[in-house]
């Protein structure tokens, strides 16, 4: 398919400018950019590849100002990357889906599959689990007694729902993830060895949450380890036992957050950070990459970092002086000397 | 089923406060209590639920004083986390527990299975595994040539045992632990590039060890790496090849052991720990969450953290100085300046 | 097999000291050495064991000088390790290879498979996948549609492999790997949600390249996310989307590269480290353990280490004087109080 500069303009509201009969037929990087192709520019970093890329369209922000001449045709929308999102799936959608239950899947006599379903070779699905209209399972799946899907569910290969846990509609599942393992949960037993704490609870994942490749959501106790819609959440997270996740919030990979911990909404955690158990964090927080919190949040917000999280421009004011600190150690002891000489002088 | 409040007493050795007749069939967290449920107060964090819960029952500790009149009816006892323990363990021993050889798992003709083994669709087992009694293993497991398990081991769907790795007795693996992939082992070859060790040893899981989901215990390069009894371990934690870690101890999610570390007994790692190669850990060893460990730790019993691990007292006074640093460097500027101004008076 | 040690030293091209008759049949770690077996030592944390070991045999570094007397036979050579490696592969290579495809596999019919495949149960090959010869695919994996292997490939079991995704030749992914998820790409609604931008591009893995159990590495928005030739990448990493990590560099468990970094040759990354996204790191560069790394390296050959990452010198010498923090601030107040004691007698 082939679409010109103002067929694409048209589709996304924006402005043209330069030739709106340029015609492109597939996508490309910015700084791989080849003639025939859409590319687009939202990130700064990227923006000298404007000049020398041949894509023969770009979409740009609105407030993009090229500061030299730039060959390509340039759409104006109010966000790019927005912009890219909404052509990637239109793209997406006209791929043909493929519907049907493959004889090399097992499926319970008490499941209950939704129409249009395309489950692969490989699936377990248990007993009396059901399944929404249109899900797509991908081989090698578990899907466990009770397990609950809502409609347009995807789970890439080998993903494991334990038993009666409840995915949300249109949430994606990437390969590997794990809903509803057992929360960590032992009790001494007095003599060093430790008590297995049943795992009696399930994992609710609320609509439209993606969770990545090989992350975990373990159930809860009792009740039920919660992530609310709009979730978003990378690979190899550990999300334990009884956490509720707020709305849209946004998790990176690496990311682990302990037993009963509380997130509010929209909140983001960037890589490699570790939440302590039992924590409430305030709506809107933010924390920067590799952070320790050991302690609840209360006000919203508010951006952190380090161990212990502080706010992130504290944090780079003590980074600045802790890389100093062998310097600042010598001048100490230095003066220390001064003063000595001083009140030797003086005595 | 239903209980009162005084068979629960017995069953546990419990003291009741309360109504003895009061009758529950169900379990809640006390945040959440129900009427019919038993709740349980263990971490004091929760204490202030127990005056509104409206559980029926609450489990206590024996050294629980109410700071208000409390509905339900109180069962004290020694340790109300361990009875819980009891209690849920209890409910899930009566659940039907099925077995059997799904006809679609793969069998090797030369693997022993045990008696009443239950053994799920899509589950390969390959030439000469043994698989001890009431084994269940779930859904797209693989257990390779030669790997042994022991009694009563859950493998949970998608578990991968390398070829002759040995599984204890009661052992408990969640979905997508792997153990046996190979250790990281590689001889540079003088180009810059790298010649790959074979990995010819093994993994022995001993009694009673819990796995979590994702995590992975690679296989020595000769010899084992070994997991002693009881120990257990959370979700995405890293065991590298060689590896040996001690009896009853215990690892939180994300934690990284590299090669040929020893472990004590009775050592608890929190989440997101890392220890470097060839380290000796004394038993007893606490390290706080997010540590990193770059030496041997000989004195037992310590707990430690931050980078490189330090007292846990200290690292506190230390993080605490840490964040103020910006106007500790202040101060000191500001003093060496009035150092500087006496000694231009006494000059 | 029996060999003898001027059979072994012949192979080797090393220098035999002792009995060049004595025969070995296994190999041994050196402090578990039994007689009839070969160990080794390379790393100088364990010579003190070369003086007990029953090994029959010990390979050891030409420039290995014994403190006592030594009672195996002593075949030095370049490097241990490296000779280590050239027997164990020979022994690895004489291992009889199955070969076929089995009927518990679902191939496409469009897909191609080079000669001398193996494939093992509850594998799932898509549409128009390729295969080269020699490949070694253990049970439920899944390779999706229009992937492509190449010559001697080894996936163990539970490798999962979207669709699209290269995989060069003599590549070795461990159980659990996921080759081709899609990246963490979300453009804000502007209500506190999140849309997603397709992933339309790949992942290409050169020839060589080794990737551990249960690490993933994201496909690209657009166009490739790309591990050069011999890079070796242990388990738990996270590689993200439009990433390129340069040939022969080796990347430890649990470290996640964010994306759209470009790492550079023969860099290695130890355990646990962080990058930020959209980075440029030089050759050779060497970060140290849970190292935190928010901006490029431009000066190749750096070991650096800490958050931000410093070199590794400055940061050991910030790390002692961090320890000391608390005492440091004590002599601070200190020095204050005499200062101000001195300003008070000169006024």
């Amino acid at each position: 398919m082939e679409f010109t500069a103002q067929q694409i303009a048209d589709l996304l509201g924006g402005e043209i400018q330069g030739n709106p009969l340029v015609k492109v037929s597939d996508f490309s990087k910015i700084e791989e950019g080849k003639p025939g192709t859409l590319s687009f520019l939202s990130n700064p970093k990227y923006s000298q590849f404007i000049y020398e890329s041949q894509a023969s369209i770009v979409l740009v922000n609105k407030d993009f100002h090229p500061e030299k001449e730039v060959q390509a045709t340039l759409i104006r929308v109010e966000d790019a990357y927005h912009s890219l999102a909404t052509l990637l799936s239109l793209v997406d959608q006209t791929k043909p889906k493929k519907t049907g239950i493959s004889p090399l899947a097992f499926v319970s006599e008490s499941a209950n599959i939704g129409e249009n379903a395309y489950i692969q070779p490989f699936v377990y699905i248990g007993e009396s689990v059901i399944i929404g209209k249109n899900a797509r399972i991908h081989p090698n799946c578990s899907i466990e007694n009770g397990a609950v899907l809502g409609e347009n569910v995807t789970l890439y290969s080998g993903v494991k729902v334990y038993n009666d846990c409840v995915i949300g509609n249109n949430c994606i599942l990437h390969s590997g993830a794990v809903i509803g393992s057992d929360g960590f949960g032992f009790a001494p037993n007095g003599d060093g060895s430790y008590k297995k704490i049943p795992q009696m609870g399930n994992v609710v994942l609320e609509d439209n949450v993606e969770i990545g490749a090989n992350s975990i959501v373990d159930r809860a106790t009792l009740g039920s380890t919660t992530i609310r819609k709009g979730v978003k959440i990378d690979n190899l997270v550990q999300i334990a036992h009884n956490v509720e996740v707020g709305e849209n919030t946004v998790i990176a990979a690496q990311t682990g957050i302990s037993g009963s911990t509380k997130l509010g909404k929209q909140c983001i955690l960037a890589g490699q950070v570790g939440l302590a158990g039992h924590l409430q964090i305030a709506d809107g927080t933010i924390f920067g990459a590799q952070t320790g919190v050991p302690n609840s949040v209360k006000i919203p917000n508010q951006t952190l970092q380090g161990y212990p999280a502080i706010p992130v421009m504290n944090f780079h004011k003590s980074a600045i002086v802790h890389k100093n600190l062998p310097e600042l150690q010598k001048l100490i002891y230095a003066m220390q000397k001064r003063i000595e000489e001083l009140e030797n002088k003086i005595k």
